[in-house]
């Protein structure tokens, strides 16, 4: 991400990675937004191929993993076809991290030693599912559903009809692990009734599974203090992540919105000069941790250094500030 | 992990992250090694809840996700029975991982549409396995199984005897996403002779199903330039970390093994003395960052800083050296 040319990125890609690419990195969204296709997947395609022959590092940010309903599998044919080099980076999928955030582990030794990975019916456009109904209903100790909000009432009619119980337990989870998320427990029996009443939308992630009810004593997400909470932290950028790392540990989900941004001034002038004369001042006075930055770049593109300020007394305003001297060789 | 007070480690959790711990941090290492199991389940269960009962910050750290195949369920039942806090943090489990690695896709359009995860036999020294083949076979797209190598044999047999085609794809991939990581590929007819032959042994991914077939093209860790090289790191830790990032990136496994440790010198007092008169010194010069650094830590403790430096000329041998003067605001 750091050394990207280029971000050709997806719906339900974290804009916290978007944050760590580089500025003059170019950010292309191809969307698939669930029906909603900004770029269908051969001018994604296409477009990976003509990013890379202009001889740019290309970034393709996916949801989850590339490999799991992600058509990675795709994309990278088409870049093999034309010899251009490739890495896969794999991603915890949202059929693993969304059940984990509403506290389901997929596999457990009282429950479940099988779990099978499935979209709903929507996913591409296709009305007909290729799930073999007859032998998955039944076959396999958990059932992951990516996408399955609009398809829930098929899924769950599918999955009684070949034999699953109507009494095992099930959980739709929107928006899993940020902010939003919301889950709904129920049964095959109640699931759909429950999830109407409650209004879940896509995105969501549906766990079918005795393993479900583990849910009720590990829902550890959900019980941190600042769960639900989206908190807006207004800090410069560059100064915010350690305050939103705190936010993220008690559950909040910040989103980094700088309304300070830290400028050089329209002119040097007063400040050159300042520094031109620096013995003739008692006192130099920090205000700031970006003062100091300032400071010490125009200090270097005169030819001097800290050297240059023996004999005059130095004070910094806030703790910060003093940080930033010492690191610089001031007390 | 970098606020750990204990950390309680599995065999196949990387050593890459282990160094990310603090020095302080107790290491306990609690293996599950094929078979060797060090502590059994029930004494980890018990080593959490002591060490989070004595005031500790605990990290259980496991490769893969806790919640496939981990016992992360149980452990974290323990954790809520006692009324223990504690988060999940997903990771990627070798399922996806491997395979990712190997260059194959779980899913893809033309192959695949579901993708099933499951354990060999072997598991917990269970005897039979707890899997519907009959369903199993032929239900699932793509099947994936973990720690699957003595157990080949038997999965193979049952998935042929349930209806899988002999000549379906199957890749088994051993010590995937490292240095070590060797792939045999054949199909149900084949696959348990070639893996024979070529000695695998565990950890093993095996992956059943037709993507199997895409590997030949996508293929991408195992053709990068230096892949199957783990090469020794001899820096100071520290500063071995830029060109290790460097060497995987080319597809070598980088193992830092420092031969080199800075360390403060036996007595202070020379470089004290030589602080206490910075005036009759000409001359500074630096040979190493290190020095720069350790030279700061003296000035400082003498009440003194860069200010003191007025009139000696500063000099810095190797470009290192002297980014870290300018940092600490000489140039």
């Amino acid at each position: 991400m750091q050394e990207a040319d280029v971000v050709i990125y997806d719906w339900l890609s974290s804009p916290d990675l978007l944050s760590l690419v580089p500025a003059h990195a170019e950010l292309i969204y191809v969307g698939k937004r669930a029906g909603i296709h900004t770029l269908p997947q051969d001018k994604i395609n296409q477009l990976l191929v003509e990013k890379a022959r202009a001889g740019l590092r290309v970034v393709r940010l996916k949801g989850g993993d590339p490999f799991i309903f992600g058509r990675g599998g795709e994309e990278a044919e088409t870049l093999a076809g034309e010899g251009i080099e490739f890495e896969v980076v794999p991603g915890i999928t949202s059929a693993v991290a969304v059940p984990a955030y509403a506290g389901i582990p997929l596999t457990h030794r009282e429950f479940s030693s099988s779990v099978a990975i499935l979209t709903g019916f929507e996913e591409g456009g296709k009305k007909e599912s290729s799930i073999d109904w007859e032998k998955i209903s039944t076959g396999v100790g958990t059932l992951v559903f990516l996408m399955g909000v609009t398809a829930l009432p098929r899924i769950v009619q599918q999955l009684v009809r070949h034999g699953r119980s109507p009494d095992t337990p099930v959980a739709v989870i929107q928006w899993g692990t940020t902010a939003r998320q919301r889950t709904v427990e129920g049964t095959l029996r109640t699931i759909v009734e429950l999830v109407n009443a409650a209004g879940l939308r896509p995105p969501a992630v549906t766990v079918v599974g005795d393993v479900v009810s583990l849910r009720r004593k590990l829902r550890w997400y959900e019980s941190l203090p600042l769960f639900g909470k989206r908190i807006v932290v207004t800090r410069a950028r560059g100064q915010a992540g350690r305050f939103s790392e705190r936010l993220r540990q008690l559950g909040a989900q910040p989103l980094e919105f700088p309304v300070i941004e830290v400028l050089p001034p329209e002119s040097w002038a007063p400040l050159d000069d300042a520094i031109s004369r620096l013995s003739s001042f008692s006192w130099l006075i920090f205000t700031s941790a970006n003062g100091v930055g300032f400071f010490v770049e125009r200090l270097f593109a005169q030819g001097k250094d800290m050297r240059e300020l023996k004999g005059v007394r130095v004070a910094a305003i806030g703790s910060e500030t003093s940080v930033a001297l010492g690191q610089r060789g001031l007390k």
